[in-house]
């Protein structure tokens, strides 16, 4: 399969560059000279086994980072990252995303909702030669791209034979290998302590993405299991989940200059991609994907202004946009500012010149390179229709899934397309379930109809999808928005997709019956299928030639960067991730420097009073106080709230731990920095940095302010334990 | 005179705050061991003597401070203190402000234009027991203000025997000493050298105040003399002054932590108010006064928006009024933030709890909040009338002094108003004459009729003045503006004071002409006297008061921080002051540290191309060649712009030369940090900052940049002398 074979290893052998690299866990034992030099004082090889502690305290939200704090399945992760379980826990009438919540007992710990899960990773098996091991390069796309699907939901099916797991085939270096992941799937998580809005998003939109920062951004979650201890749906009955490894809580210092790192789940990145696609991201792709977000934000907000009960549902979604909004400005910025098209097409040239020296057989560079222009051509159509029109139309997407659901049943199980197996039902059903809390019927029709102008204005006639402008009667001049919105009122006014179990039933409809239904959204769905499905063949088709092209392209880029002494690491694929740097500050412009910890008195010069800068007078009241304990810096005299640090982290790492050079608990990881936004393309060893809480703030919280003694107890920091701790020299 | 007569001497011996403090020199001997402490490397009492190196070499330009820095009397000063001299000197079709300007020859050098000054200092006396002996607390405070005036136009009348000084009785710690100062006083002023607009003033009104800075705040003007030495009127014959003493420019490096000093001429502030007179300051006077500026700036851009010949004449006001407005914003937020009334209310109930345990005969504190408080009626009338309506109607101001100076004609000399005897003339004339550059009279009527409705609204009845309200036909009550335009239209198309001549020839005309003078101006300025004359009686007679009450306090305040160890120094008076300190940044909040360079590569890094983020393309271009030989830091590599140091400055200050530990020239201080911009009433150690144009970017612009060679050959700087110097170790 591999022109190179030892190519992988000899990549994993090479020295680490400090700081960037988000490291596989089996790849740290060979860093270990680096982990040891930058002052990492456990065995490296700890880190690389998932079954010991620390690594076995890890877990993820699916979306988030999390990780065991005790015995009995508490788990710490972001504030930002219960969003949905608070939001689902809300009615008008107590909306505990602004008040915060806190259970007292296990049995005030609150259902975090349909689809939440915690899953922690204990087995990574290499199956490269598996995926790739007879597959002729010179075969179609879409035929590669199946071959690949049909052997992962083989590896999977064999994996998932109990039904407690849930496995799946990554691709590392951009499919040049493969690894086979297998998670416990924890079905019941519940809400157990989350801290007011005005501590855990003190800041608010802001404050997001900036520094000097002062947000409380954590939040406790309990996994729940049967009572044999396995995992199960939520029921009154389940037990709290009694994991082999969770993790020690540091109460002692974390001064600049130290070492740390970070475990989580870095969702993606794209270090490895080329010149062409960074100038197609930053020129086209984000500024017009902004531009529809900002109308998507404005539209809902429109919308939901004189309705409490519409904002809550769609409270997750106005934070998620006006986070990408920010990241997305910084993004085109920081490309402006970095010059990266430039390096990376600089980078290219020598890389070319290095090939033709090899004599290479092929040209991974210029294949690639082509095949990426070649993608581009659909990009109006993507955007556009895919991604905006289709995917915002609630009910056309539950449709949609409903009647491909009664499609593919029609096959047999290992047969149907991945994502509706029987494996995947449940998760059908929940994203069913799901819509309920954050469907709303006039926010949702305003949107179809915007997206459906915009779709109408900006496709061409070879992007058009004809069934779609037969159903609106649409020809991509003017848009009639009179007659297409009586027609957007009939069908809302018609449809029974609002209602959750007419949903959840129609997962047992059978395709003729579907075809038959008066149902409008159901019929949109029937006369899409054809061509849902024709684009999806050619969607395929791309992918299985990337996965061709950007393998042969990882295995040229790595071996020529190896023979240059640089070590490569995989971009980020939602996997178990660490990465590791130091404490420190850096230097945002000319003349100012960052310090790297904020301290309550930053929180109390930041109160105003008013959102997102209202700090609750308990917090302020204590803060005045000064009584900060063992919870004091010794350097600082006071209680440290955020700190930077040379972590390497993107989407997905939130509210992953972070560790001392012992490995016990010093934060939680909650974001990047503006300056290094665009750090998913580039990381910059003088401005990348990560954003965390630290724990000492959260415990002192969690004691002075909101009297979490409850959870302090379980994690090991009752009274006794804490007094028996001595505080830093300089305090008291 | 006094009830402590030891007292001034016990003050001047107490040890001194590092870096607060505006130092009379001759303070310094007695600060010789905190100064030597501090780093200064030469003898403090070469400091203290104004006929020797470095003193001899500092200069005032009546609103700014500046230095020699030549034996032909080139003088360095702040690009923002030679606006009216570049304003003198533009047209529409050439703009000095914009363009900069450099003199290739001594007959390119601009004349300043009329009352440009340099002020050398050269003697100052002790006068305290002249003025104020025998004075009895117990007289009217009328009687006592002309008193202490008349004493003072004799001791100036004697000083002033020969022509070519300017004498001054100051008054020290409000009122409890009194010096003498004799100054050099030269009359032909021209301009060398100013860069361009966007290097001067780069980072204009949005950095000023602010750090990170990047503003080349320097220019160069030239005394003039006559043949024989003697300072003169502009002549073409006129030579270069050779001063005694001009001051070494170091090139050398100045780096975090070193000791610095900057001598000049603070002009106010306000250290030793009360905190009713703080209060009323920030609560009453800054707000109001920043409205009214605000509304004054909005005018003054309507009114010149279409007319770039208007624009210019009022582009120096609109320059301060954007200062002034920024300043005083930051000034309220100050007052708010350092809780500076509460504490200053503090200080005084422990003042008076030791006062009252000192068995003091008077009750200096009570006695003063009591005046302050009796003076505060008048508060309206004061800053409607007399500072905006009368001071900002340009022709009614030349049209009362005028009238003012030929009632003071018909007097002796010595019996004279001070400002309006025989050695006044002259600023009279100028005064006048300035008239012409920035005089509009469309501008200068709407400014009239507003601030006429302002007065009309907000003077109640017993604050109202009866001649003006005849004029006018006012009530208070109802601002007939279309009838009230007509009359000012009338005014304004009548008046033969926009004509310069005019108002010239008019100095000599008789109280009897002028009172039967047609001259609309003329006529309202006679109508205006007696009210005029009445009201400075009562202004007189609360000076007489205050310089007792104030001079009592400070006697008091004075024993009263001397017991405690606590140093005194005089609150700024527009005298020759040193203030010292090290180089070093700031925390501005929690998270950030100010660094205490900036560097060119932040010039390039606020580029915007549009103003003021324009830097000049020759600029740009150099800072990208990065050949920055001697005048890179050996530290950062580059060449500094600005710098932050612990120096203690108010307005005033501006072009102070900042020198070394050796006493050579470093840098140009030119303004404060917005965090201290109430450093005037109280100097916050952490936070109260100087920032400074390093020399090292001054010089290398004028190499590198503006071809200043000559220049650079005359402060022994050639290209010999620069080829001599090592660079620093680093660069190169």
């Amino acid at each position: 399969m591999s022109r190179y074979p030892a190519l992988l290893l000899l990549i994993l052998l090479c020295a680490a560059h400090a700081d960037e690299g988000m490291w596989q866990p089996r790849q740290l034992p060979q860093l270990a000279a680096q982990l040891k030099q930058a002052g990492l004082k456990i065995p490296p090889q700890d880190l690389s086994d998932l079954t010991d502690y620390p690594m076995g305290a890890i877990v993820g939200l699916g979306y988030c980072s999390a990780s065991f704090v005790s015995p009995e399945g508490l788990v710490v992760t972001n504030h930002h990252c219960v969003q949905q379980i608070l939001q689902h826990n809300s009615t008008p009438d107590s909306n505990l995303i602004e008040s915060g919540y806190l259970a007292e007992a296990y049995d005030e710990e609150l259902p975090g909702g349909p689809g939440q899960r915690i899953l922690v990773t204990v087995q990574v098996e290499d199956v490269s030669t598996k995926m790739l091991g007879g597959l002729d390069d010179g075969i179609d796309g879409l035929l590669r791209k199946q071959t690949l699907e049909s052997r992962e939901k083989e590896l999977v099916a064999e994996c998932e034979n109990e039904p407690r797991y849930r496995c799946k085939v990554h691709a590392f270096f951009d499919g040049l290998s493969f690894f086979l992941i297998r998670q416990l799937e924890i079905l019941d998580v519940r809400l157990v302590y989350a801290p007011a809005r005005n501590i855990g998003e003190f800041g608010g939109d802001i404050d997001n993405w900036m520094w000097p920062r002062h947000t409380g951004d954590y939040s406790f979650l309990r996994a729940y299991v049967a009572a044999d201890g396995k995992p199960a749906a939520y029921s009154r009955d389940n037990e709290p989940y009694r994991p082999e490894h969770h993790l020690t809580v540091a109460t002692g210092g974390l001064a600049e200059g130290d070492f740390t790192m970070a475990l989580g789940y870095p969702g993606q990145t794209y270090r490895h991609r080329l010149a062409s696609e960074a100038a197609q991201i930053s020129r086209w792709y984000y500024p017009l994907r902004k531009q529809l977000y900002e109308q998507m934000l404005g539209l809902i907000n429109d919308q939901t202004a004189q309705r409490p009960d519409a904002a809550i549902k769609y409270n997750s979604l106005v934070q998620g946009l006006n986070n990408v909004i920010k990241n997305y400005g910084g993004m085109i910025e920081g490309f402006d500012r970095s010059g990266l098209v430039a390096r990376k097409k600089q980078r290219e040239r020598e890389l070319s010149l290095w090939l033709e020296q090899q004599e290479f057989a092929n040209a991974p560079l210029a294949d690639l390179d082509k095949l990426v222009s070649e993608y581009r051509s659909g990009r109006e159509q993507r955007m556009y229709y895919r991604d905006f029109l289709r995917r915002r139309a609630t009910l056309l997407t539950a449709a949609t899934r409903i009647y491909r659901l009664s499609k593919e049943k029609e096959k047999p199980d290992a047969g149907r397309e991945p994502g509706y197996q029987e494996r995947d039902w449940p998760r059908i059903r929940e994203s069913l379930e799901r819509i309920e809390s954050s469907f709303d019927a006039q926010a949702d029709q305003a949107l179809l109809l915007h997206h459906l102008a915009l779709y109408n204005e900006q496709l061409q006639a070879d992007q058009r999808v004809a069934p779609l402008d037969r159903w609106f009667d649409l020809d991509g001049k003017k848009f009639d928005s009179k007659r297409i919105g009586r027609l957007a009122d009939d069908m809302y006014s018609r449809t029974r997709l609002g209602d959750t179990a007419t949903r959840i039933e129609l997962m047992q409809a059978s395709p003729d019956s579907l075809e038959s239904s008066e149902d409008p959204f159901i019929r949109l769905a029937v006369k899409l299928y054809a061509d849902d499905l024709a684009r999806e063949e050619t969607e395929k088709r791309f992918q299985g030639r990337f996965q061709l092209a950007r393998s042969q392209y990882m295995e040229a880029l790595g071996q020529w960067l190896k023979q240059q002494g640089k070590p490569l690491y995989p971009d980020a694929n939602g996997t178990l991730r660490v990465t590791f740097g130091q404490v420190t500050g850096y230097q945002p412009r000319d003349g100012v420097r960052y310090t790297p910890f904020t301290t309550v008195a930053g929180v109390a010069a930041k109160h105003t009073g008013q959102a997102p800068f209202d700090a609750p007078a308990a917090l302020l009241a204590a803060i005045g106080r000064e009584h900060f304990g063992v919870f004091a810096d010794a350097e600082l005299g006071t209680v440290p709230v955020n700190f930077l640090a040379t972590l390497d982290s993107t989407g997905g790492n939130s509210g992953s731990a972070v560790l001392n050079a012992e490995g016990e608990l010093v934060g939680l990881l909650f974001d990047g920095n503006y300056e290094s936004i665009n750090a998913d393309w580039y990381f910059e060893p003088e401005i990348t940095r990560t954003i965390c809480v630290d724990m000492r703030y959260v415990l002192w919280i969690m004691e002075t302010v909101d009297g979490a003694h409850r959870l302090l107890r379980e994690m090991g920091l009752g009274p006794a334990a804490l007094h028996a701790r001595r505080p830093p020299a300089s305090v008291n």
